[in-house]
This record gives structure tokens, sequence and C-alpha cells, in this order.
């Protein structure tokens, strides 16, 4: 399908057919269209942009895995779609681990993602068929196999799109949970410990130019940063700011989208 | 997958494992899963439930329906897949025609698509294979080939789940749109006729409740209540309500679901 450049969604579109080839590829799963469609109902809410208070937790973020000691990025379907070679950079600034982690889980779909993140850059791809040989039982489903170079050792995990199970779980065996979700009501963006509440294809890019910039930072400052950090709070805000525009949206009634508003 | 009944979104997984059943059998696209997704974030944003100012666009709807010479339901593979025995329901009340009309038009989809409404019990359905003789040319793709006994003729459409460009060529040649769209924002829920804000699954079946109740009054009350009702105030209510739940939440900030909210 052709997308004409001045469609006004034109990008949020071309990120759809990016999803939908990597469907077909079987990098994604059934769920992972629906979650997009999810996904993009909030981005709508939120103009579309990396927001103010966005910006900050990013900070936060990129400060937790430059003072972590065994920082892992969990990889699913959708990620590796999306912002594969945004991971690899990431990886490779930070020095955070590429583990992927499926909650449908088979062993031609990890193949096949692995494939998409060295093609991508990707040197090291961990948890990858037998390489999965740990368990963490409280991640409950097949996501419970993890690399014991990996996710069983991490102290901060940067987990792109996840269910809220799996985010509590995380937590609870004492990990940094760093989660990029755009609903900021969710269960996952409440139980995380840093919150980027952003579409991927904006968050993980600016994540690593953040990232690269601080860490040249002592560590003495980035856990400064990072324990600063007010998730709640930060959560707060992006609320609002969807309350805000639903506000001045519903003053004026009529026919004009949110994003039009935005662009003034 | 099993769906433990107590999960506080068991309905939602149970309508999601249906569109994953009709997607598998070729009567949803993939365009519909990620559409749906989308829906499903703002139905958790009104609660999941159908709203006393949506009930008032349910009434004005069944109005409409009512007093047109030739009113006919559109049906997509979404539509289909979720509420297809509901439609029928609705079309015996109201005396609409059902007719399919797809983005993504197959000759076998749209088979499939006819066989899933006759087993929900339609005795006939319009615009299958050479059927869609006519054509309307504003309505663009695959979507212009319509039912010459059907859309071409209709004076009120119902439109569940629709895109803006159809919505608006269907308000452009001049017939009454009464669309079903989560999103208050969307442009076909600020163009069409009456929006009805909510989710398929509890408004058809409402829907065809409340036309059973009215299709007794007189042809002139029922016109006075389609041509009362003031779709965009209508849609202001809906987004009002939208953001008081948001205001709410912003203000407790911690973890509280709107669901739970709601169930206070």
């Amino acid at each position: 399908m052709k997308i004409p450049k001045e469609h006004p969604r034109a990008e949020s579109l071309r990120v759809r057919e990016k999803l939908l080839k990597n469907y077909k590829m079987g990098v994604v799963a059934h769920a992972g269209l629906i979650a997009h469609g999810r996904g993009e109902a909030f981005d709508y809410l939120l103009g579309e942009e990396t927001t103010k208070p966005t910006l900050e937790a990013i900070e936060a973020a990129a400060a937790a895995l430059l003072t972590a000691k065994h920082p892992v990025i969990s990889v699913n379907g959708n990620a590796a779609a999306l912002v594969a070679s945004d991971i690899v950079k990431l990886s490779e600034v930070t020095g955070a681990r590429i583990e992927v982690n499926l909650f449908y889980r088979s062993a031609k779909r990890e193949k096949t993602i692995e494939r998409v993140l060295r093609e991508a850059g990707a040197t090291k791809v961990l948890g990858i068929g037998e390489d999965a040989s740990a368990r963490i039982q409280e991640l409950g489903s097949e996501r419970r196999r993890v690399d014991p170079k990996g996710l069983l050792i991490a102290d901060a995990v940067l987990v792109p799109l996840e269910d809220g199970d799996r985010t509590e779980a995380l937590v609870r065996v004492g990990k940094k949970v760093i989660a990029i979700d755009l609903n900021p009501l969710s269960r996952t963006a409440q139980l995380a410990t840093v919150t980027i509440v952003d579409n991927i294809v904006r968050a993980i890019p600016t994540l690593a130019k953040i990232a690269k910039r601080l860490r040249t930072e002592d560590q003495e400052k980035l856990k400064e940063i990072a324990s600063e950090f007010d998730n709640k709070r930060n959560l707060g805000e992006a609320i609002a700011l969807i309350n805000r525009r639903l506000s001045e949206l519903a003053e004026k009634g009529t026919y004009i989208s949110l994003l039009e508003m935005t662009k003034k």
C-alpha cells in the first residue's frame, strides 16, 4: 500500500506497514498487532510526540542503565520489528545485553527475531533456544525461561511494551524495571521503576542519544539522577497532559483533531 | 488460552479471543486486529460501559433506521466476527438490509463473512460477488462496489467501525450515516450524522433492543427524536466524560485503574 506523503497520519501508517511486514515474517504475534493498536490510540492522545516529562523519564532510564552492573534489554516481537537497529545502538552505548524473551515462544520465532537483530548489527543475542536454560519462576508462562548470562543476573531490565504480570514479577525479584508504555494507566506503567510514556519508535533512539551524552558523567552523578526520579509524579504529569488536550477539545467541541491542535 | 473468570479484563480478553478465532477463519483482516486494539484503549478510557449520552445516541440511531426508506447495515470483518447474530436481530427489528462491504476485498473473504452471517440467522446478505454490481465512485477503493438493492439506494446506513474517508463519502452522497466508533475524536465520529461512542459488542444488542421498543411509535415522533439529536454536543459529552475520569486519576496519581474507580 502506498502512503501519500501529505497524509496526516503518514508516519503512523508507515510504522503500521513495518509491523505488518514483520508479522508476515513471523516476528510479530497476533497479540502484537492488537497491542500496537492500543498504543496508537494513546499515542494519538499524547500528540504523537515525546513530551517534556517523558524526556525526564528517559534521562532517569539512561542513568539507571549506565549505573547497573548487568543491564539487559528484553526484546519482544514488536520491538524487534520496529526498532532493531536502535536497540543495537542502545546496547552499544550502555553495555546492556540483548535478550529475546517472548510470551508466544517458538524455536522458529526466536530464531527469526535473532536474525532480525543480527541483521541490524547485534553481535550477541541472548535467550535463544537452549541458551535460555535458567528459570525465573515468578515470570510464569514460557517467559520464565531466561538466559543465565542475561535476565537471570540482570539488575536493571529495559522492557519495551510489557504486560503487567511480568513487570510485577521482575520488580518482585528485585530488578529495576524500565518500561516503555504509551498507556500511563497500565499496570506496567504504574509498577515499573521508571516508565517512559512514549512510542518505542521515538523512545529507543532518544534513549540511546541521551545515554551517549550521559555516559561520560561520573557514577555518583548518574546514581543521583536515577534515584531522584519520581515515577508516580511523572505518570501524573502524562495523565494531566492528555487531560488538558481533551479539555481544550471538549470546549471547542467540533471537528478539530488533536494533532491539528498540536501543530499550531 | 483459558481466561480465569476473576481476571479484571476477562470480558475484554474473551472478545479478543473471538476476534483471533475469526482472524484465523479469514473473516478479520490484519488491519482489523490493529483497529480492535485502538478501540480497546478508548473503551478502557470510557470505563467499558455504555454511557448515558451514548444511550441517547443509540435512541437517535434507532429512530433514524426506523424512519428510513432503505436502511442498510454495512458489515465488515470485525462486525461479523463479534456481533453477527445481533446484526441479524437488528435487521429483523428495523427492516434494514445487511450488506457486506470490505476494504480488503476478496471473493473468498466475502463468502466466509456471508457464511458467518447466514449461520447467525441472516436469510439475505447483499453485496457478495457479482451482486455488488453498482458503483458509488466517491467511496474509492474496492468499497465503491455496492449492491444496487442495498448501499446504492440506501438513505440511512449503519457503519460499525468505519474509516473517515468512507464516512465522509457516504455523507457527501446524501446518506444519513450512523457510525459506531469508540474514538469520539475520529473523523468518522465527527462527520457522521449520529455517532454511537461505544463498543460494538454492547452497542449493536442495545440498538436492537431500543429499536424493538421504538418501532411501535408513530413515524412523526420518531422523526422528531432523530432530528432533535445533536451529534456534536453528544460527542462533546463523551470527550468530557473521558476527561473527568482522567482528572480524578491524575489527582489520585498512584496505582488505581480507571476500571476499579468505575466499580466504586
